[in-house]
Formats: C-alpha cells, sequence, structure tokens
C-alpha cells in the first residue's frame, strides 16, 4: 500500500469550504493537491498558496486557483510534508531546499497539518542532516560557525555549482546525528549572521499524519503548539 | 573640530603589527582607514578585511592589503561606526544598508572597536529606525509580521525600485522609537522566517570610542561583551 498517498489524503478532512489553504511541497503532499483538484471539480471552494514552483505548476494543473502569500491575512490550514518527525512534533524539513517558503507559509497559517509515511518518524532528530540556508557572501565562515555546534555541513551541489535557492542562497546539509535541544539549535543557527533560516520546525506542527505500508494511520495532535 | 574625524583616529591605537583588521563602513571609519593607509606606508604589516565594496575601494586607494573573509579563520579587530549606542553599547547599525556583511565580520572578531560621533549615544536604542534585511518573496508578509512587534516598516527605496543590499535582498526600516530590550527583540525578529539579519548589535562591541565637537573623547568599554 502507498503510505505517502495515504497519508497525503487522510489531510483531506482537515479542509473545509472557503478555507486558504497553504500547499507544502514534495512526494506525499503529492497525493493531497490531487485529492483537493478532485474536491475543487466537484464544488470546493478554495484559494492556495503555493510553497515552491513545482507546487504552484501542480496546483495549477490540478484546478486549485493560487493566490499570492502577500495577498492573504492568514492562511487557514497548511499541509506539508517533513524529512524528519520526533515525538514533540518538531521537524526536519528541506530536503527538497524550500525551507524558508515552506516555513514562511507556515508562521501565517492557523493550523499545520504535516503528512509523511512512518519511516519518517523518529525518536530523535538529527538522523537527517539538517538543511540550513545561507547567504553565499562568506558562505564558508557560516560553515565553521555551523560546524562549531557539532557537525560537519556539505553545501549542497547541482550539477558541480553550489546549488541556488529559489532565493538565490545556498544550503548547508548539516548532520547533527542526535538533535537533544531542537529550539536551543534553531535560535543558535538563526543568529548567526550568514544564516537565513533552518530547516528546524520547533513547535509549529498541530497534526502529523503518519502512514505505514501496511495501511494503519496514526494522527498525532500537538500539546505544545505555540500558535 | 571633526569628531567622526577623532574617534576614527582614535581607534588606530587598538592596532598592532601583523594583525588582521575587519574594516567597517561609513563616515567615521573612513579616518581609521586613512590612517590605517598612512602606517602601513611607514611599515605596519596589517591585512583588512572589507564589509562593503565601498570600504574596499577606499582600502585599495590607501593601500591596505585586503583577504577574504573566507581566507582567515578568524579577524583579531574589527574597527566600524554605527548608528545608535546605548550605555550597554548595544548598536544600531545598518544605515548604510550593509549591516549583514558588518555582522559577519563582527562575529568572527576577537575584539568590536566601534567608532562614532557623540549624537549617536542614546539612553535608550531605537530613535534611528532598525534596519531590518528581509528575503524579496513574500517581504509584505514579513513586513506585517514585524509591524506586530510595535512599528510601522518602511521598505527602503532606491531610484524608485527596493533596495537591493549586497546579497540580493530588501532593507525593512523599522522605527521602533524605544527598544527596551534590544536581545529579546533580536531574537524574535530573527526567528521570522523571512528575516534575513537585523541591524541590532547586541553584546558584540567591546569599546566605543565617541568624540564630540568640542574635542574630547570618551571611551567605552563593554563589561557584557560575550566574546
Amino acid at each position: 500500500m502507498n503510505a505517502k498517498k495515504l497519508a497525503g489524503e487522510k489531510a483531506l478532512e482537515y479542509v473545509k469550504d472557503g478555507m486558504v489553504l497553504g500547499l507544502g511541497t514534495g512526494s506525499t503532499v503529492y497525493w493531497t493537491i490531487l485529492g483537493l483538484g478532485e474536491l475543487v471539480i466537484k464544488g470546493l471552494n478554495i484559494k492556495g498558496v503555493a510553497t515552491s514552483k513545482a507546487t504552484e505548476d501542480l496546483a495549477l494543473k490540478a484546478g486549485i486557483p493560487l493566490v499570492d502569500i502577500s495577498d492573504v491575512y492568514e492562511i487557514d490550514v497548511t499541509i506539508d510534508g517533513a524529512d524528519e518527525v520526533n515525538p514533540d512534533l518538531d521537524l526536519i524539513k528541506g530536503g527538497g531546499g524550500a525551507l524558508l517558503r515552506e516555513k514562511m507559509v507556515a508562521s501565517v497559517s492557523r493550523k499545520l497539518v504535516i503528512v509523511a509515511d512512518e519511516s519518517k518518524y523518529s525518536a530523535h532528530l538529527g538522523k537527517f542532516p539538517l538543511p540550513v540556508e545561507v547567504v553565499p557572501f562568506g558562505w564558508q565562515t557560516t560553515m565553521k560557525q555551523i560546524s562549531a555546534k557539532g557537525c560537519e555541513p556539505k553545501l549542497r551541489m547541482k550539477n558541480g555549482i553550489p546549488m541556488p535557492t529559489d532565493n538565490g542562497n545556498y544550503i548547508l546539509d548539516c548532520p547533527f546525528d542526535k538533535i537533544e535541544y531542537p529550539a536551543a539549535l534553531a535560535f543558535s543557527l538563526n543568529m548567526m549572521p550568514g544564516v537565513v533560516e533552518t530547516g528546524l520546525f520547533v513547535k509549529m506542527a498541530d497534526t502529523v499524519i503518519l502512514a505505514g505500508t501496511s495501511g494503519e494511520i496514526q494522527v498525532k495532535e500537538s500539546a505544545a503548539s505555540t500558535r
């Protein structure tokens, strides 16, 4: 059974008529967007805010009307994927490189619903290398400062050059292995001058939907969400 | 008497042979750089790291050898200006738009010496609108989030379009009027996804040299510098 499809479609239960929806990026939200498209054809009235060019293309093809993030005051629900989820529902995101836009959309959303296959669930964050978006100027200096926090960052490359993000920055993939205190790490990384944003989403997810290949679905609700 | 010149030249006392120096940007550090150039001609052996294109041009013209920030492990002393200084030696910088590079250079410096005329000294930070560098994507959303902290940000314009920073971002000038807790404000702004960096330099300055038009110079040393 396709766990990503199960999780992605389960999230449709959080969608109501008239909502503004944040549309995440990735192979699990893919199924949410296809499902939304079918509901729109049946008459559901929603507007979407895309977190990446890829999602924008997919949503338009599915018939979902889109608005710009600047044109909405807040978003009712954002549905997005994650690369890693811990029991506090803190997340690592950004494997796809869209972490900044995803975090901005999430930050103006009343509710953040995360969809993932159960392999993304982990007692501690950090097995997945943390993506950190940095300014190109002095990136080696920023890399040294991040190294001092206990990892050996790697500059993400594409076609032999540093992969530019949608915002013209670089991504450092930071294998911390085990992140004991996600909030503290997020703070200290964000306070580094060259760091634009990290893939740590701390106390942002309200609901995490995890699906397994055997077909079972777990829905975890956060007690700690600050929103 | 030229207070900027007095302060800028006083900072030369912190320079020793063999040092790597961070070279700030602005009309007060201008005098430091000219003075350094004269010392170099007399045989002083230093290397400079420039915080802006303008400073790079000025330093090269003055005969100061420059290195890239990526090529040094740390900087011995950085000399820079400020737009506002409070009694704790917290600073507002970025009136010139180079705050990110200035902060990055300061963050790898063993000592940060600030030079300013005494008009920059203030019981509270905030009379000078705080410059905040933001990513162009969703800048209106970021502006709304900053507004919620108690100010009405203005997008910095140049020749009828948003002024791009050296890093391709925008600057929001944020008139907070009176910033009671600079560290807390810096944290909360830096944690906003669209904020790249703020002009708040908290617990970074080790020494502040203030000069008045009547010729007197005050040297303030920080007890609170974390470095």
